[in-house]
């Protein structure tokens, strides 16, 4: 009963098949195949907007790479302290930049604040060449604590960047359990909101290991974009097989549907919790994940009766579950009439 | 008809069978997956010595994580002047290595030669700190002329770069087709012959996507390369369907048949042309490549007649028709028959 | 009547001499000079112990080639807040590291606290090669709030430091004020207390351009250490100048008397501040700065009667005094004459 | 006797006088001072047009910041074979550009040549991303044989660097020599010709240490440049000193008569060697540089007498002989007699 990370689910039938499909005859090398040439239609497509992909591998290459080619080596990228570019990646937003510095600021529900991105955008620059230039702000969606950005607030930190000459990026390595949750457009929750550039999650969502770049406008970012890319050793000579995956997932509106299903599994689990005298939600439950505040020896015992998952870092009451589209309702419901036993 | 890269063809049946196979509950993210974790006794079986083995996605990647892991910021690696890390990676050598130079050398049929190899090393650092150091010697196995070093060719330019304190890389992204063409153990060419690293390629060998670092030896050399993976983006979270590819691939060697296939094709090619009056092989086909050399006019002609392959950048009369295990022999006889034509 | 900064004071006229003394015939070029060669001698000596010195041509050079020699990319520097390093020096320590983080921590009177640098590195690599890996702690001394460790809170953090593998960096641009006011000898202060690698100041001391790196021990980090001051640029042809100055700071303790000096006027202008009823010491005065408090229409005024000083960013009723050894006694008791205007 | 490198020559008189008299009272700190915010001003009058110039202290750093402020990451240099920035930098070029390559091209005379530049560069780049993109040319001059490119050679080079939109850089390291020696106007050697930003060496000839990047129009550049003096280190907190040495050089054109006296030694030895049967010039001398070709045992025999000199590396019957502006007379008199003696 694993509740550790939607990383852990495998992948949906359909994407398989969609990789048997990809899968005959010769094709071009490096996306230049007709999968990866379909890509921008697609998403320009679901997006109602016409937009540039890039599919690569890994989330944390999709981040790196947008972010690499907006933030000069001497820039900075404004982010939130719990943030995965931060806090999870090894330092690949450092690399790719060169030497950037990610800036780390407070905020509640793991969401950046208004006044304090302005602020600290503004007082970062004061000294000229003695400091770095603040060049990107990179918010996630879903954020690191299972809470959404509405549309409204993705706008509102948007103007702060834009007005100070920053481009906004988004992490959205769980962008469907988001838009999923917030029941809203993709546009919406990106580019009509500020968003200029998305990386755009399907592997944590059911596909076997694909994500993309999504630019809203801005071709001056894409050369970089592109040659980092390949420079990164993200330009798969097979790409067709990440980008037939992609085109699955947008088909018939897969991701949403998985994406939903594992909130729905979350939105359960939060439900029995709620009320719960013994147990609490440490965040608002708005996509897949559950953020269980209970007593460290509950939380124990959750682990030896068979479930999976992560204690945060630091804080051995609270324990961070994952629901993918995988995750089966027999299991939250086991999952809950343990939670129940604590009464 | 295509003879344009073994990255064009697809992946093999059993390489997707094993992805399905693989494709079964939950699995434990970033290569802490049971098939991850069989991959360095599985490598070791089949090197008959203890090795390492990192996963990734790309060639490029394995190649540029495993030199920055041998090679400082302010060092060299010396490489032939054709190889795939100097003209084909997009500078990713230089991306991971933090700016280390790619010395280029000459040298016939694709390989390093030992004079010019010792000689460049040795008077690359006459001026101490003024120069860079040269750390690590890299060859292309089988070359990127399609030719494959002898075994002991390779000891002996291995002595030349141990004797100098620098490390021997190996690029085998034709890893297979090398030791196929060899008929010689996997042993023989690498660690027995002085390789302490090695790109195992396996995508242009029928793979999906799949790559390894192998490394002989060497502990002193891990961490960096774990860190550069995850820092690069290329520790895929579900990291299990890139090592069940590699799993098949050694599974009943899988690997070498395939190989042998694509040579075999190659060799019925060359056989063709070696007599040919109006065609010559512009090296020997020691792998799965061969280099047609011939009049523009009939070049032109072939691709006229459907078939696709690279004509040699600054050669109108060199074209490289690649073989692989998808190449089938009604395509090698028809093409066969169109140079017979030329007579 | 310039209190900003000890940098914007002249070179001394002995620092002038020995240039001019410098200046005699020819002499090889980049450090393989009479006067540089002399430098690991008397160092050595100053410090009671073999240690090798690399002189350039500033701070930021000398703080970020240290610390790139213990730190890989993927790596981490502990310091604090309000460290020079992560503030002034445009991201020169990422740039030298290849991208390392700088981890911020809060900590009274600019100086790193036990509990905290303990906890901080401890909790910074629980997950691995998602993390990075904290390798050096970096202090100021004297502290970026004008306070001076005291040996024994050094002995403390190195402590904490080299039981965790990380090595201890002390940004010394105002090493010298320090020593002088603590009145202690330099070696008590630095490798006794466990310092690894000094960068000593001389520039903010009186010197025209001048400071060094100075290790104790550590031969592994030497090689990467000159390659590094090469590849950053700071290999001087003429390095026979910059060496000159040094030795000229350390004859006859020159360094020290400067340094005290300066320490002598910050002195003053504290016991003119410390019982002031509208004027406060925001830390205590314990080398050549002073940090004072008052209404910010005070501070106005005296900006208004034609003292130079710095507004500490973000709070306008925070004043940076700072003396250097060329500040004139009349210019202190001016200023002590209208601070006391307020009252 | 020394004839190793115009960087072991001491400083002339004049600098050292100019550096005592901008040692007076307080002055702001990083090049905000008086005299480097003049220099725009003394450039631009010298240049005959509006530049903007940036002082620093080694050629190394100006070369570097320069060329990574034309050159991306993914981006390449094209230099000659010899070129400095190449061989003797430590690898600085690719350091501060985060690894762009330096393509290195034959051509006589130190000098790159037309057809092989044109060559190099459309041919560098048609493979796209899997390339890197070639962004800057870089000349030296004088070069390192000693010759110095005619106006209208940088003309046509020039042409085909913008055509194909690359930059022209100029590595000035002996630019005083070269326009002594083709008693032209700084303009005709530099912008005139199609020179987009030179680094202006003054070291080699009689400043302490100085140098200077002279940017020609380009202001795209110069927040990268500003932004990278700094993050290397180079932004010397007393830059005063710098720039007073550099307006010392220009007052009265000091700058050329350094030279001009420096070339005329390397004339007169030149001439002594021209007709010399057991000697000869490798290349013409057209700055302050001779290349002596002799019999090994003579060129010991040089040596042995007291003569120092670099033998060329891998050349044992090629001698360097620099001349410098303090190279006295009775040591070329003693040289060319030492050399006469062979007859």
């Amino acid at each position: 009963m694993n509740f550790k990370s939607d990383n852990e689910a495998p992948a949906h039938p359909a994407i398989l098949e969609a990789i048997g499909e990809a899968n005959r005859g010769m094709a071009t090398a490096y996306a230049d195949d007709a999968w990866s040439q379909r890509l921008d239609e697609a998403f320009s497509t679901l997006f109602e907007t016409e937009c540039t992909v890039l599919p690569l591998a890994t989330g944390t290459a999709a981040n790196s790479v947008a972010l690499a080619s907006i933030v000069p080596a001497w820039g900075a990228v404004m982010c939130h302290r719990r943030a995965h570019i931060a806090n999870d990646e090894g330092g690949a937003p450092e690399f790719y930049t060169h030497g950037a510095k990610l800036m780390l600021l407070d905020g509640v529900d793991g969401k950046l604040e208004l006044g304090a991105l302005a602020h600290a955008i503004d007082s970062a620059c004061v000294h000229g060449v003695h400091n770095v230039r603040p060049a990107a702000v990179s918010i996630t969606q879903a954020t690191e604590c299972g809470t959404s950005y509405r549309p409204a607030e993705i706008a509102a930190l948007a103007e702060v960047a834009h007005e100070r000459g920053l481009g906004l990026h988004m992490d959205g390595a769980r962008f469907a359990n988001a838009v999923a949750w917030l029941d809203c457009s993709p546009a919406e929750t990106t580019w009509k909101a500020g968003v200029d550039v998305l990386s755009f999650g399907a592997t944590k969502n059911g596909a076997l290991t694909a994500e993309a770049i999504v630019v809203f406008g801005h071709p001056e970012w894409l050369e970089a974009m592109q040659r980092m890319r390949k420079r990164g050793g993200h330009l798969l000579s097979k790409m067709r097989y990440v980008s037939a995956q992609l085109l699955a997932m947008l088909d018939q509106c897969l991701w949403l549907e998985l994406a939903a299903r594992a909130n729905a599994m979350a939105a359960k689990l939060a439900d029995a919790i709620e009320d719960h005298p013994q147990a609490a939600l440490a965040w608002a439950v708005e996509a897949n994940e559950v953020f269980l505040q209970a007593h460290p020896e509950h939380l124990a015992a959750l682990k030896a009766a068979g479930f999976e998952f992560h204690i945060w870092p630091g804080h051995d009451d609270l324990a961070r579950l994952v629901c993918s589209f995988a995750t089966r309702d027999e299991d939250v419901d086991r999952l809950i009439k343990a939670i129940d036993q604590w009464r």
